[in-house]
């Protein structure tokens, strides 16, 4: 059997690149070892939204008074909860597979090896093909602690499909998929303490907005442990316990259950990667130019792989390009307006420049910062809630960035990616007409 | 007292002119006979969003067990609910206030009379200034039907302020305002009939979109009658009678209480106007050029009085192309992108072109639809809920228009204004990387 395309992985740089190949009328065939949709749709982006969306619907139930609205009572179904999380997450897959057989793509399940970069088994058969599209995406890091084999502890899959709510939560790390669970387990009552390593949660979000979440959540209950590290694990009969060193000393954190998300790592071994000898980057990445081709012509790495963002939405985009290079057509990657998105609630959600990423590397900047509550929307669907909008803007007037604390954050963002991407001015951005009321006109305040 | 701006009415285009004048360092005085930020402030945009949001706050209570989230009972505090949106418009009046006094804008309360462009009269005092920004907004508009002298109807204002629920509810005229407060009302439980002359709800619109809205409200309970005329009212024991005619033949409807929103026109009466001699359009609104400027030099009308589009964010962006022609600044006014969005539940929102509106003009296009559930978070987030995004294509493949039918359209339709104010192709969107997972994907889905 010979393809046009081999796409080994089918999360999103992979089920995107099949069904933009098959669409382009290139004959292609998709490896996936597991699950269609990869680690975002079953056990990442979709499923976490779909149990925060419950946690939101709980808490705007019991906050509901702030609207005039009376809830004598209100509780919450966890199993429930989470049978809608794997009835959507089904869905969603289905949704997929139907996107790619309408496109002709072929799809095998299994643990693909390649051979060499025309070549790749699976099973019993061999495949040959003309280009070949890694998109093998990243796995959870479980760092060596000191006694990290002798706990009982949760990677976000176990927090995912867990049906009992623990008393206590330990959340070692305070990233986005830490803060995240930390949202979701907190509305739902759970005593929640966040153990960070860096001097802030969220690394690589606004630093200051990151700050203003962190402590709207500890108002809410949640006990942040930052600039701290852990040094040992160890199981006790209440539960997990967490030892940590920082600046006032040792210390431990007790809880019945313990999820660590430390962070995530590119899948790079047991498929025959090696095989290829391609370059790597001083980080121990795979090299790839800006159409995401490595240094063998005719194969792409896209998705978590390049270690670039491990976002899916980069992912989507890379695997864009890597197929309108394979097809001969004019694009390249820009990495210049990823938005990054926090779905607790509020949400936070920022894109281009941060302020810290602007003053290392030392580019000069203007920035301005308004209360949410300049957007006459937001304040009628933001009861007592504060939120900030600060948008970054260069020298010559170019939007470098833009971020934001305040629901929806995440729907909004790409407003300020548009001009980020598009490297407009001020002064162009607001002859963008943006409908009244809305929370989007924020950004029209600011400038 | 000499001014270099003089501006007659307080509303959006009023107040964003003063801001931006006053911020340039211009002398400005703002002349508003009732409360700043005008009918869209005070009793049109943001008030009907604060209600609205109540309702949605309790139709998410009802409905919360779609999401595993269980509210035995609910119930809502109307009173509380009108002063809550009292309490927001307060709030935000204030803040208008204060951006204007921050920029040094004189503030006079009364009504300004124009005795000639560069003299205004208001009270005792008399103004002078080099430039006059008249921006007197739009009224209700009340046809003349037979015996709607003696029906104790409703307005838009009257519905804002009501705090007890009629049982039944007549709206005449299924537009914007008719629909926003169909909406609240049958969320809060009222029997609500919808009354329209046109051949479909929300003219103007993406006629399919509306009808499936309509659809969904009458699912619902909202009774439609469409293509109907009016003929008579009349009060009776039970309430207001609305006898109607339409194909069907003639018929009645009684319901407790009658909101008359048919429709609002350019208020250009009582303040002097016809003293400056302005030219007139065919459709006897004033005639402006790209700069807002009317026929007199030194003159510009902005906001609903130019009869263009009756919306808040229009008359904005108008203002401070007034302020920039006075300026000297380079800035033309475009009609290109204005977002038009209704705040149902779900919302509907369009930008650009619509299929009418090309059919019309006779240029060829291509329609992308999607069902809203392409988007994954659309699906983790509206249970049970549908939705529907169009996108119209030219032949050059910009994009001239998109609709979107489904929550939080309203937040990310200007993705959609941006592109086609831009005159982005559809490649050149595509670049755009947009956060995943989010409602606004459906776009780039659908590109």
């Amino acid at each position: 059997m010979k393809y046009q395309v081999m796409i080994i992985g089918g999360g999103p740089a992979g089920y995107t690149a099949a069904e933009a190949a098959g669409k382009a009328g290139l004959s292609v065939v998709l490896f996936e070892k597991q699950n269609l949709g990869g680690v975002c749709l079953n056990e990442g982006c979709i499923p976490t939204k779909t149990l925060l969306y419950s946690a939101k619907t709980y808490d705007g139930a019991k906050h509901a008074s702030k609207y005039a609205v009376n809830v004598p009572e209100v509780s919450f179904d966890l199993s429930k909860i989470i049978a809608r999380k794997s009835k959507v997450v089904r869905k969603l897959v289905l949704g997929v597979k139907g996107k790619l057989t309408s496109n002709n793509v072929t799809i095998v399940t299994g643990e693909a090896q390649i051979i060499d970069k025309n070549t790749v088994r699976c099973g019993e058969e061999t495949y040959e093909g003309d280009n070949l599209i890694i998109c093998t995406g990243s796995e959870t890091f479980i760092p060596p602690i000191a006694g990290i084999q002798a706990v009982d502890y949760w990677t976000h899959r176990d927090a995912l499909d867990n049906k009992e709510l623990p008393a206590s939560l330990a959340i070692v790390g305070g990233g986005v998929i830490g803060m995240e669970f930390a949202s979701f387990f907190n509305s739902l009552g759970v005593q929640v303490t966040v153990i960070e390593m860096l001097d802030e949660i969220l690394g690589g979000m606004d630093k200051e907005l990151s700050a203003l979440l962190r402590a709207e959540y500890a108002k809410r209950g949640i006990r942040f442990l930052l600039s701290t590290k852990v040094v040992s694990l160890s199981q006790s009969e209440e539960g997990a316990v967490v030892a940590y060193e920082n600046a006032e000393g040792a210390g431990s954190v007790v809880a019945e259950k313990l999820l660590m998300s430390v962070g995530r790592r590119p899948v790079s071994k047991g498929f025959g990667l090696e095989n290829l000898g391609l370059q790597l980057t001083e980080r121990g990445n795979v090299a790839v130019d800006n159409k995401m081709q490595t240094s063998v012509p005719g194969v792409y790495v896209c998705g978590d792989l390049t270690g670039f963002s491990l976002l899916a939405h980069t992912a989507v985009r890379e695997a864009e390009v890597a197929v309108h290079a394979i097809l001969g057509k004019e694009d390249t990657m820009s990495y210049r307006a990823i938005p990054g998105v926090v779905y607790t609630n509020p949400e936070i959600a920022g894109v281009g420049q941060t302020e810290e990423s602007l003053l290392a590397k030392g580019i000069p900047y203007h920035a301005v910062k308004l209360p949410m509550a300049y957007s006459g929307r937001f304040v009628a669907e933001n009861e007592g809630v504060n939120g900030v909008c600060k948008i970054l803007i260069g020298e010559d007037k170019t939007i470098l960035g833009a971020h934001v604390l305040g629901n929806p954050a995440s729907e909004i963002i790409t407003l300020a990616g548009m001009a980020v991407e598009l490297k407009l001015t001020t002064t162009e951005w607001k002859k963008i007409v943006f409908p009244h009321p809305t929370v989007a006109e924020i950004f029209r305040e600011g400038l």
